[in-house]
């Protein structure tokens, strides 16, 4: 079941990193460049950082024809899609609900504590964003106004909630997964940000 | 001891990252999240680089715990702070001597010769500044007229002869520690930078 | 022979990051960082990659020195060379084709099956001149118009292809290093570049 979570965070960050690298009109191998690393970046960080070496994308070849089919079907049917921006938002909110879930689900394989999977889960999730941000020269996904690593950080203390009550685990891995991209949609459909922490400063000036 | 070091460059660090980060107006994740990635991005670097995995804040919650109460007392005490560069700088030169010495001797522990102790020790010491600034949009540090990865070389270079007196190790890592920030605190005040390798092109042209 | 491979590649990549540093304008130090990082950028992400830690670079003292007598030569030669641009160029090139070579070699050394190698290869080749792109506030080199990681891709199917031709590996080897630096010098010289995926589009509209 991991492994089909893989595949759709794979497939969806895959589309949002074409998305963005077209809209930057990079060449054929830049756009295949940008959906790699926004496909695999996470989750090479996660496993870089806690020693799970070769990294994942390494160890199983369906990563690379995932990513190189994901990317050949959406240059294609790239002219169908009429709202750019709706759509790299939406694949890019399904890929961190399914990467910060494996990265919660790969921390606690390795014995980490349930505030360090939270970490690890929303650095998973974030990290492909990150860098396809920096590469195509935007300003990263999760310094923007909407709530990003938020999400994740709330989806994944729900896991550590649900998961207490007497259901099958799979049912609180679906649920933290619905919930992180429920509340990233929610935020931005209503523009639902952080409190603002300038705005006394401003009145005492 | 050492223990002692890392927390005071902790939060040295975590300090500099949110006074970047609110001069950028980011909200209060983004303050959050570069306040992090400065505290633990050279100790992150160098543990992965020397394969200590899981890294070094994922083996102890204290790291997040520091950086957290770090991020909220800045954000609530920050009008309080008139000269926000000057603090930056003041920050900054804290961490950067205290993390190059922690570089330094985790070096030194995996069989590391002086050299590369050294190298290791600059790129612990720089690198936490050199992702906040990226992320930030600022010209790296390292790379600005002041000297800054300059200090932490000589500071360690310091520190392998200081080592060779008869006086207990302690007070040689406590004295390089003094001698980075105070080469860093003197060039900048004196306005001394390392010397122009582009004047005699010109002379020429 | 391996070990000639990587000192060509260390020194043609350190005088690309020279070249590139110093038509930045940026000190002495921030030079020899520059250099640095693009020389050991590529091998160290391999590294960190497939788990061989610490780190090539770490491991023996050679690849500091040779960067560091590149570096000095480089900055008392450089008013010696005319064309800046044309010399990034061509030192990039060489670099990426002995590098993408050595990707491909260790990959194999541990085992990863052809198209990992090939993928490692070209990241070897290709991470160090996006970093220094990156840091020197470039668009990174692998975006732009000329064909880059492509000729990395090509050398490395040529090897797999040469590979079971009844001659010494070492020839095999070095006529794909020779085809990649041959690939990128040639679409430069020609101004080859990828086929437009957005031309279609553009008719379209």
């Amino acid at each position: 079941m991991h492994f089909a979570f893989d595949v759709i965070g794979t497939v969806a960050f895959a589309i949002s990193g074409v998305m963005v690298a077209m809209d930057k009109k990079l060449d054929l191998f830049g756009v295949f460049i940008i959906a790699f690393v926004t496909a695999v970046g996470g989750g090479t960080l996660r496993d870089v950082l806690i020693g799970n070496t070769p990294v994942l994308w390494m160890q199983d070849h369906i990563y690379i024809y995932i990513i190189t089919v994901t990317v050949i079907l959406s240059i294609l049917l790239r002219s169908k899609i009429k709202y750019v921006r709706t759509s790299i938002f939406l694949f890019d909110s399904i890929g961190i609900g399914f990467y910060t879930l494996l990265g919660i689900t790969k921390g606690l394989s390795v014995g980490l504590s349930p505030v360090m999977c939270i970490a690890l889960g929303t650095m998973t999730a974030c990290f492909g964003g990150v860098i396809r941000d920096i590469l195509c020269n935007e300003i990263p996904v999760i310094f923007r106004k909407e709530i990003y690593a938020t999400a994740c950080i709330s989806g994944g203390i729900s896991f550590f909630l649900i998961r207490e009550l007497p259901i099958d685990i799979l049912y609180a891995e679906i649920f933290t997964i619905l919930i992180i991209i429920g509340i990233r949609l929610w935020a931005v459909k209503y523009h639902i940000s952080l409190p603002n922490i300038y705005r006394s400063f401003n009145t005492m000036e």
